[in-house]
Order: C-alpha cells, then structure tokens, then sequence
C-alpha cells in the first residue's frame, strides 16, 4: 500500500435541537435525533497517511504533538474497516480564531473520518462517512454535511447516522457567536450528558418534548418561518440547560456574561429584531439571525463585550477533500 | 361591635422546598407541599380596625395609602367568618432594610390574618390562622409560624394548612441574604407558576421529584445533616428554576451577579465550607449556612458586592400579637 497523504476539510456545527445524552456509550448513539447548522467561518483540516515505517500513530495538532489515545482509538475503526494494520500520521489545524474558543470535536472527526478513510484505501459514501464519524464525537456526524442537518437517532451503528435538510432559497439563516470564555470546560460534555441521564429527573420528559421540538422545527422551515424557527431553537436549548440545573449534582455552563448577552438579545428582540439564541456545553452564546439583522446585532455585542469576542458565520459546506 | 385596634408582627420565610405551582387558583391549594424557614431579621407589623363609620376599607403601606383591593377581598373571608360587614382600616409596615429587596407578602398576609381575625372578633388557632393566611398569599401560610416550617398541600381549604418542624438544638441554621436588585419582577410568582404549570414539559417531574426532596430534607433535619440539608435545599431550588427556563415562553430571574454570587458560594464550599444557596422569584440570593461561618461568608460576599447588599438573618419566631 502507498503511503498517499489525503487532507480533509470539515466545519463545524452548532446543534439548534440539542444532542444531550447518549444510550449506547461505546457506539455513540444519542438518545434523540438532533438538528444543526453547519458554518462556514470554523473549520479543521487534517491530513492523514498510513505510513508502514510508523512503529505507532502520529497526532500532530495545531503543529505540536499531542497523545493520541482517542485518534487512535479512531484509526483502528478505520483500518477494522479497510482490513490493515499501519499506524498512520494525523496532522490536523483547526481554523478557528485564537480568541474564539470555537474549536470543536465535531469538525475534528469529521475531517479525520474523511482523511483517513480516504487514505486507508476506503471510498465511503456520506451515510457510511456519517456513521464513522459519529464514532469519534456523536455530532461530529452532522459535519459531514453542509447547512441544516439532522441526525437521527437510529437504533444501532447502521441506522444512526445524519442527512441534510433542504434549506428554503430565502431563508438566510446567519449565526453570531459571542465568546465569553475559552476557558476549559468546567465539565465536558460527555462527563454533563452521562451526569444528566443518570440523574435527572426531567430526563425522560425532555426526551419526549424534544422529539416535538424536531418536528416543529422541521415544519418551521418548510414554512420559511423564521420566528418559529429561532423561538424552537431557544427554547431547546434552554430545556437542555434546564436538565443541568436539574442534575445531581446540579451543574451550570452559564458565566455571569452569558445572562447578560442573552438579555441583549431578548432586549434587541423586544424591539422587533428577530434574533435568538442557543448555547451549547460552555458559557459561549450563538446568536441566529436573519442575514439583514448581522450588523445591528454584531454592533450591540461588539459594544458590550469588544468586538474581538464577536464572529459572524453563514452556513458552511459539507466535509471535502483538498 | 367596639372599633378595637389589633397589631400583629409576622416574620418573612425562605422555602427550602419550593411551593411553585397552585393547583386551585382561588383557594390557593398548591400542587406540592413545601418547607421554609421563618427568618428573625424581616418581618411586617400591621394594624387592622373595624370602623362602623368607614365607608370603605383603607389600607396604608408604609404610610401611604395603597389600592386595598387585594385586601379588601381578604378582609372579606375574615368578615365572612366573623359574620359581620364592618369595613376596615389597615395600617401595615414593612420591617426590612430599604435596600433588601426583602418585603414578602409572606409576612405580610401573616400578620393581616392574625390581626384582621382578632379585629374581627374571632379567636382562631394556628393552624386556622395558617389556612386564613394561605389564602391572602400561599406562603403567607407557613408565616404563621417560627423556625423551620413544612406546609402541606392538602386536598382542599381545610386540609392545606402549615405547622412547626422541630429544629434539633444544635442545628443552628443561619441565612445570609445578598440583595443583587431590588428592582420590580420581570415577571411575578403568581404569573411564573401559572406559566410553569400550564406550560413545562418537566412540571410533573417536578411535583413527583420535590416530595422525595421534602421526605429526605425531613430525615436530614432529624439526623442533624446540615450538608445533606443544604444541598437538598439548593438543588431543590435549581430544579425550581429549571422549570421556568423550561417553560413556554421560558423566563429566568437569573442576573448576570446571580451566577456570580452562586459560583462565590460554590468556591467557598471548594474550600471546605458548608454553605448552600437559594433564590426564589427574583434574582437575589440567599445562602445557607450554620451560625459559626456568617462571617467569612457575609465577608467575602461583602468584598464582591458590597456591605450594603449583604443581611443576616436567623430562625425568626411566630407570628404574634404586639
């Protein structure tokens, strides 16, 4: 086998119907079907070589070595697959602003999926490319595709696996993420999401409603419906955060500077901008928004927290080669 | 009938147990009985006469006259029970340092039922002065009495009523209370729990989850727990305010230096003191602790927000006749 070098592309993706809580933990299967927005402002690429000199794999990120145990843990997946045994080299840079606490596991895998099963002599179509990835991070998943995605659930490896929606040619969906934090996580969203299904009481509920909220969403997009659209994706994600608070031990992503920017929004809102927002396992806030709405909105944040801190994305491509 | 004049002082109470939801609007019948603490440093003194030459009920507030429709519709279960139609004067006063933030028509609705009863000629008992003042304000109920407090919902007016629960004598529990706005609710209790009812998916959860949270703070009482005790307290109140992030549209009384306030109590536990918070309706917090670590908490509270900002409070006694 020839030690070709394959290099991916992935952006990441921000979930509007959440993925919190897994019911299967060695394949990562969630325990709802979630709905995000791929952007085009953050991204990974990662390169990868199956070399047979390699006495072990190889993680270089952002140009320094890195241990390699979950990387690894990856490759053997992908070589399981195309029946082989070399180590390979994984060089991989994340394309996020250094301020913006953006980076994310979900671009990573998903440019590793792509890489590596290139470069392992694999040719994957996106649902084989999508079930791959959600083994490295469950919503790495979704950036496998570009714009709105949804990842269904499914039941076992072969039925778990993400699809794009159909986004309506008007429907300028743009998001403004405000970083408050790059902070490491107080606790990462594995340790939070376990914590949550094995403790809360709200758990099944949530279950249930978010089920809805997908569906209504959904529906909310055929519609061009763009109010209902970012009213479904607040409110999910205030349910989501809902359950943390609602933990054992209760637990919290929220900074004193997240109630603050959600009280911007709300307030920009109560004077007629339709603007909404989500956040995930950190205190950072995503603003989504109609394309019209970025600048009033990037100027009252970028006034209340610098502009350093505000970034604008639109909806980002699928996984590529490079 | 003689136009005696009544005086009555009724302390202010903290739920450690939240009451957030009625399940009769009227009769103010909760859907979860509750536990509070009867705080000595706040508290309402009000003064109620039967005058034959009213024409209308007058009620004065901290020495202005306010709408007594609220009242007068509870002056009218008092008449209606003392079989007379007799207007009244009420003259009320809020015992609270004017920056707390702390006035509670808990004490206030106390210290009318024990006054306007005895105005009125009827010489109720406790647990009937209890229902009295349940109907004025749910938690008003649990006013009637000092220390630690468990109202049970019952099924119906005579049934929901509160009575003591025994504090341990070395269980000296103490409440630190920091007022971080003193401004009018967004939105009001009354209007909160009815959203949360009609409206949050995690509402039943809630009602099953908050009375093994009320049976297991009772044993935590009795075995002198003061950890266990706090953290039921606490996470009892993180669920509470789980459910109006949950609801439809979703609210919070949360400030920016409401989670900073929390993560100085969360700090301060790190370092190995037992110290716990709770909040209600509004954004100001009030931290549980034992008599011997007032100081360092009231202290480092002090330096974040100022000494102004920060009351001591202990157990506080029944409401009685002055």
């Amino acid at each position: 086998m020839n030690a070709t070098t394959y290099t991916a592309r992935a952006h990441t993706n921000i979930a509007l119907i959440k993925y919190w809580g897994k019911k299967n933990e060695e394949l990562i299967l969630p325990m709802n079907s979630s709905l995000s927005l791929t952007l085009d402002r953050f991204y990974t690429e990662t390169s990868v070589t199956f070399d047979e000199r390699l006495k072990e794999d190889l993680f270089l990120l952002d140009n320094s070595k890195k241990n390699s145990i979950k990387v690894s843990k990856f490759l053997d997946i992908v070589r399981q697959k195309a029946a082989i045994s070399i180590k390979a080299k994984v060089v991989s840079q994340n394309h996020v602003p250094s301020t913006a606490g953006l980076a994310s596991s979900a671009s990573a895998y998903a440019a590793l999926a792509l890489a590596a099963s290139k470069a392992a002599g694999l040719d994957l179509n996106k649902k084989e490319l999508s079930r791959l990835a959600r083994r490295g991070s469950g919503s790495a998943c979704r950036s496998i595709y570009g714009g709105l995605v949804e990842w269904q659930e499914g039941n076992d490896d072969q039925t778990s696996f993400a699809y794009p929606i159909k986004i309506p040619t008007d429907f300028e969906v743009t998001m403004v993420a405000l970083v408050i934090s790059t902070d490491y996580k107080k606790i990462s969203s594995r340790a939070g999401m376990k914590r949550v299904v094995e403790t809360s009481p709200y758990y099944s509920a949530w279950i249930q409603n978010t089920a809805e909220d997908l569906n209504n969403i959904k529906q909310a997009i055929l519609e061009r419906d763009f109010e209902t659209f970012g009213e479904i994706s607040e409110e999910n994600a205030m349910k989501m955060h809902a359950l943390n608070m609602s933990a054992h031990p209760h637990f919290s992503y929220f900074e004193p500077d997240t109630i603050k920017a959600m009280q911007i929004v709300e307030k920009l809102r109560s004077q007629g901008i339709s603007c909404y927002y989500t956040l995930d396992a950190g205190p950072n806030l995503k603003v989504i928004c109609l394309k019209k709405d970025v600048q009033v909105i990037t100027d009252f944040l970028s006034d209340s927290f610098g502009q350093e801190k505000v970034f604008v994305a639109g909806p980002g491509p699928a996984a590529h080669l490079i």
